[in-house]
């Protein structure tokens, strides 16, 4: 939902006589650096419309670890583009290269107004109650997950390792526990990042499951690390945001076969989950919009340094007002999911868990079975 | 869709006065053995039908390879119960199944009659236009592999590698060809099981795209093999249809990693793909509820050791009739895309591919994107 945010922005930056151009960088910070912009108040209304409703950045992203000679070379850009705002849009990391900029900015007397705009499927970010892009995507694996339940109830006999998105947090794993409806109804296992897993607590968990229901859906988390801090054996790539196994469920899946003698396989969505455009909800959608305007609104009022934040004003129903916090607060940190939001056995979720993820991800229909 | 056939049976069946009772067998063969039904008879009208709507075979599935044994005590139980017609949904080797089946009540008198209803999302049916299940699923992988592009765009610097399944045809894997609208649209590069793939070749053929993008998608089938007839080193499973790579995609990526020094990765939504609720398309949906009323249909009038057959009677408007050939005919046999709808440099398809399965699978409309 991340160029909904960018509908957002675009609308609400039309609406105001301070800000006379607005241009996109294309490929995030990559694009400043190279003075490689998209004039997007030149695009047609109901292209930027339709380009809201499609996944992935439509301007493009950057891995870039932006260094110091970087932020200073940034600087000069605005001042040459005569640029005065500027909307970062992203995760923790994001967050934090707002923050220097804005820093920076300030200790040089740049007149720079910066504003960053939540976008993380991981959920991570603290000081908001969620983030634009979780929704979708955790509603795309809670359905995933039902759905290969279903096929692994068909054929039984079977273990099968769904592996989901999200790094070091749970969020969107623990997502998946709303496909459950009944007792027998996947996923039998959920596995958080948050807790180091022993693989012999983890063999031992799918053998009880599969004793009692002749098949197991486990939902793990790509970051998922065993008591040894390590990835199960799986195939490690670093990265700008650290390390992460390419290839755990398969691991798993492997280690299952080993050790119980099970027949067992796994599937990783990876990121069609993240880039689907079958499961972008209204709400999200209409988050990310929101927020994308919020900010824009915020920085003509004068604001500088803050991240727009989401804040649940209310339960049921559901209600979402927005916020500002300031970026330091945010940069660089992430958000897990709390302890007592996980079961004690460590293998699923609690109904606080539940509770907060419900209104967000939207009931998950259980599919209909024969009498 | 195999529920949707199931639906078509229960339908017609309750149109016939020669049909007073119908049985679903719970887990295929398994369940025909156990004496293990569902009395379909009974179950509520709107509940059949909200089951059709429902992905993975509601009655479940067998991985049993039928022995002799087997045969002769599955005429005995279809005597005990005055079972006379038998309905046998599912690809070449259910196809086989039935056949020897219906020859050894044939053989020995038993008055049974057998109607095979086609079933494979492999679409690998000989005497047959296609398969009902191919579309739904072909639409699941065209549409992944669109948006899976327009994240590998907004990211570049990547090799994306896409895991279809399909074993040892390529009809899914080549339907996502319907993604690629402009030249640069992924998928870039195709590769049908059709053909051996040696891994210079692949490699050159990465590179080649990726010198002229910036970035490279390619979708690869399940059942791949390198020019020793191996899956490039990637972990193996036997089974009741064969041997097959577990983890392709991810092989594949890693050598992309360590010989051509690119970053790469590889999603694998596998068995989502067949089991997802997201993507069964309308017609794929009518065409099976409509093979499985046939199916009923011909038996009263007699018909045995026959499966249905869907026969494109018109290209514009795409039109289907229905028909009956031998099992005989399509006993395990496994239909391949034919050499001629490859392109020559076996890394696509040709128009002839996309005219056969566009009218099957609809048009993936084009992501927008900004000017």
């Amino acid at each position: 939902v991340i160029n909904a945010s960018l509908l957002g922005v675009v609308r609400e930056a039309g609406k105001h006589d301070a800000i006379e151009s607005l241009y996109g960088a294309r490929f995030g910070i990559d694009g400043i650096l190279a003075e490689d912009f998209v004039d997007l108040s030149i695009q047609p209304r109901e292209l930027v419309e339709a380009v809201s409703r499609t996944p992935s950045s439509a301007l493009g992203s950057s891995r870039r670890e932006v260094t110091k000679e970087d932020l200073q070379r940034l600087l000069a850009i605005f001042e040459r583009h005569n640029i005065r705002y500027l909307f970062y849009n992203g995760g923790n990391g994001s967050m934090g290269t707002a923050w220097q900029i804005a820093k920076l900015a300030r200790d040089r007397g740049v007149p720079l107004q910066v504003i960053g705009i939540p976008k993380t499927i991981d959920n991570d970010l603290v000081e908001t109650d969620h983030t634009p892009g979780y929704a979708s995507v955790a509603r795309f694996f809670a359905t995933a997950v039902r759905d290969i339940d279903a096929d692994n109830r068909a054929l039984r006999n079977q273990v099968e390792i769904v592996e989901v998105l999200g790094r070091n947090a749970g969020w969107l794993v623990a997502a998946t526990s709303l496909a459950r409806v009944k007792d027998d109804d996947g996923p039998h296992l959920i596995y958080l990042p948050e807790n180091k897993l022993p693989l012999h607590k983890f063999l031992t968990d799918v053998e009880t499951v599969y004793r009692r229901f002749n098949r197991c859906v486990v939902a793990v988390c790509e970051g998922q690390l065993d008591e040894a801090g390590e990835p199960f054996g799986a195939d490690v790539r670093g990265g700008s945001r650290g390390a992460l196994a390419m290839n755990l469920g398969h691991r798993l899946a492997m280690l299952i076969s080993q050790n119980l003698k099970l027949r067992a396989r796994s599937e990783k969505p990876g990121l069609l989950a993240r880039a689907s455009s079958l499961t972008i909800t209204d709400s999200d959608w209409r988050e990310a919009y929101d927020v994308g305007r919020f900010a824009v609104a915020s920085a003509v009022q004068g604001e500088t340094g803050k991240m727009v934040t989401l804040i649940r004003s209310s339960e049921t129903p559901y209600e979402v007002t927005y916020g500002l916090v300031d970026l330091q607060k945010v940069a660089f940190i992430e958000r897990i999911v709390p302890a007592n939001w996980i079961t004690s056995e460590k293998n699923g979720v609690t109904n606080e868990f539940q509770a907060y993820a419900l209104p967000l991800v939207g009931e998950i229909p259980a599919l209909p079975r024969l009498n």
